[in-house]
């Protein structure tokens, strides 16, 4: 590979650039690759160097040309390690991440696109972010995959395991690769949905290595549509039971206990899947489990936002909307793990973290829907939880 | 004292019923008394009793008619134990609600009056709420008293404590009497202020005893206009000067290192001062300090409001504010010990902790203000705090 003409670009460019040298790539065999330096730094480095025709196809799964950017990984690595658990779950968020972002796109105004940030950590790793923000169907859409390794203090480690109070040592060796997303549509009609699947790698001080996934998929609706919520949770439950026939109520009922708001005493949202230290019965069929678990976001969630996107709403519902939005908060800064490993996570990008934060929320004194309303109704499942299949 | 008329009323009603039963108290010699039961409940039960001509008149320095509610402990424990600090730090803390809700209202439409929660908490004490929302000044003014009792689980204590980790034990005997209040102006010209003084007393496993102060006083301007900051400054070094001359420096210094939202790397506002952990040189030169920082609340802010409220104001400058609000809801939730200590209080109030946070927050991916700008001003002073005065 023979690299001829880097050329700086703002992060804004990226994705126009990456488009068009995408297509010249398909014809002309020349083959693109972006190299991010430094933490949220606003440039990136792009060369054009001459390649193979395939060059893109890493393995017969991943076309890395429809990936939003350039893997975090060396394409050598990615090529060479095919069969590492860490190269294949790169490639598996980064095509999540893609399919996901194209769904999302083809349900808003066909100007909006998401912006795609590649950005590298200096400790390790790197990340690529995709948000739209103030689209006409999506108020804020945000996309996250992260690729990080190197050292972490066991505090941090602990937030990203359900059983991480055993782990012992103070600065651990690690490898974390994961999917987030969160997306918070504009029509109140539209439920919130948040996913986050992960890989995870720790070197103990006494030298065993461990490693885990863990995830999930969960809806947040403002208004209660009860075939909403079944279709949400069907799609999941298909996803499951492939793999163990026991894993949907068993990951339904974590997520109902994980999502809970405890000083409200209220569930953030209807649920979904949830689950963490997934190691059995083997690295292979965990990432089977979690490939189906990223394969159906689409059908759970894009068939409700095309559903409901072109409602008519009123302020009330909107300021519904906007209260419920603050209880999200609520739950993301002072409860969820995945945002705490975030703050806890030496170099990390606090931009890509809180991309899971609504552009608009709100707080109300002694707030209380009316009995009987719609309102009140979400409340009433979100104060207890209901099995929807 | 004999209980002649127990009257149900509505928590809404009781600032209208508590002005017309003072008044009717002073022509006719008539006290009236509150007591609420359960946490957060929908009514109180007030009754009207012969009393004596100024049995409002707690001590010299007090009179309770004043009050925004009736005090927590029982009019009895008030006047016998007049000297126990427990007593002291309530009726100081009633005072000082009253005299600052007084001087927001003076700054308000006439129409706009504090809605005052007087509530109980089961395991122990109660408190008084006191809330203005999207009124003509103030978006939202909450201004909460409580005085509570009981044991509290250590993680608890901890939160209350800037050496908290030195405590021992699992369930710790415990009393806390404390003011805490946030101002949200509805103009971005007029800055954001909070205070919080408070008088704790824990008993260890082993018996002994402790007690301590903390508090502070801190302003989070959206514009940064310096000769408000120096009159902020100037009135806290004011209430500390005549205490101990290296008080101001000291916790002004701890005001800035306290307020840090660490993951963005800058100050939630201009600083003040903050201190904890506050006992010497004796309780009551402790209890002396304490008081003349409540005393400094209205000269420091008050005129900034008067300033300010009729400024007119742009659309861009009402977004940068809910975005700077963002930030003041990411710092409450993330690091405040004062939340902390408030969620993990068993039976606690969440509407009165929560009561801090702003009518509207806002967030926006990859904000950054214009270089040169006012908001990129402002920014500058967050991320490197200077001396004022």
């Amino acid at each position: 590979m023979k690299w001829i003409q880097p050329i700086a670009v703002t992060y804004r460019t990226i994705r126009t650039l990456s488009t068009l040298v995408t297509c010249h790539a398909r014809n002309r065999r020349i083959l693109i690759r972006f190299a991010g330096f430094g933490l949220g730094a606003a440039t990136l480095t792009t060369a054009v160097a001459a390649g193979s025709n395939n060059a893109n196809v890493i393995n017969p799964s991943f076309d890395a040309s429809n990936f939003m950017a350039e893997p975090i990984t060396p394409r050598e690595t990615l090529v060479n390690d095919k069969d590492d658990m860490r190269v294949k779950m790169e490639l598996l968020i980064m095509k999540t991440q893609a399919e996901f972002c194209r769904a999302l796109e083809n349900e808003e105004d066909p100007n909006t696109k998401f912006k795609v940030d590649r950005w590298t950590r200096k400790e390790g790793g790197g990340g690529v972010t995709c948000v739209i923000q103030n689209g006409k169907t999506f108020e804020k859409a945000g996309v996250n995959v992260s690729v990080v390794h190197g050292t972490l203090p066991v505090d941090a480690v602990r937030q990203m395991k359900a059983r991480g109070k055993y782990l012992v040592g103070n600065e651990l060796p690690f490898f974390a690769a994961g999917i987030s997303s969160v997306i918070h549509p504009t029509n109140p009609h539209v439920p919130t949905v948040h996913f986050n699947y992960r890989y995870f790698e720790v070197t103990q001080e006494n030298g065993e290595k461990m490693w885990w996934f863990g995830g999930g998929t969960d809806l947040t609706p403002y208004y209660l549509v009860e075939e909403d919520v079944k279709h949400f949770h069907s799609a999941l439950k298909a996803a499951c039971d492939p793999h163990d026939s026991g894993y949907y109520s068993k990951f339904k009922k974590w997520c109902d206990d994980y999502f809970l708001v405890s000083h409200r005493n209220e569930r953030r949202g209807v649920g979904g899947i949830f689950f963490d230290d997934f190691e059995k019965p083997s690295k292979e069929e965990c990432f089977r489990f979690v490939k189906s678990c990223t394969e159906s976001v689409i059908p759970s969630y894009v068939p409700l936002v095309n559903k409901h996107k072109n409602e008519a709403y009123t302020n009330v519902e909107r300021d519904w909307q906007l209260l419920r939005r603050g209880r999200y908060v609520e739950f993301n800064l002072i409860y969820d793990r995945g945002t705490k490993f975030g703050l806890h996570t030496p170099g990390a990008r606090i931009e890509s973290i809180l991309m899971s934060l609504p552009v608009h929320a709100k707080w109300e004194y002694m707030h209380s829907p009316p009995a009987g309303s719609p309102e009140a109704k979400l409340t009433e499942v979100l104060k207890n939880p209901k099995d929807w299949i």
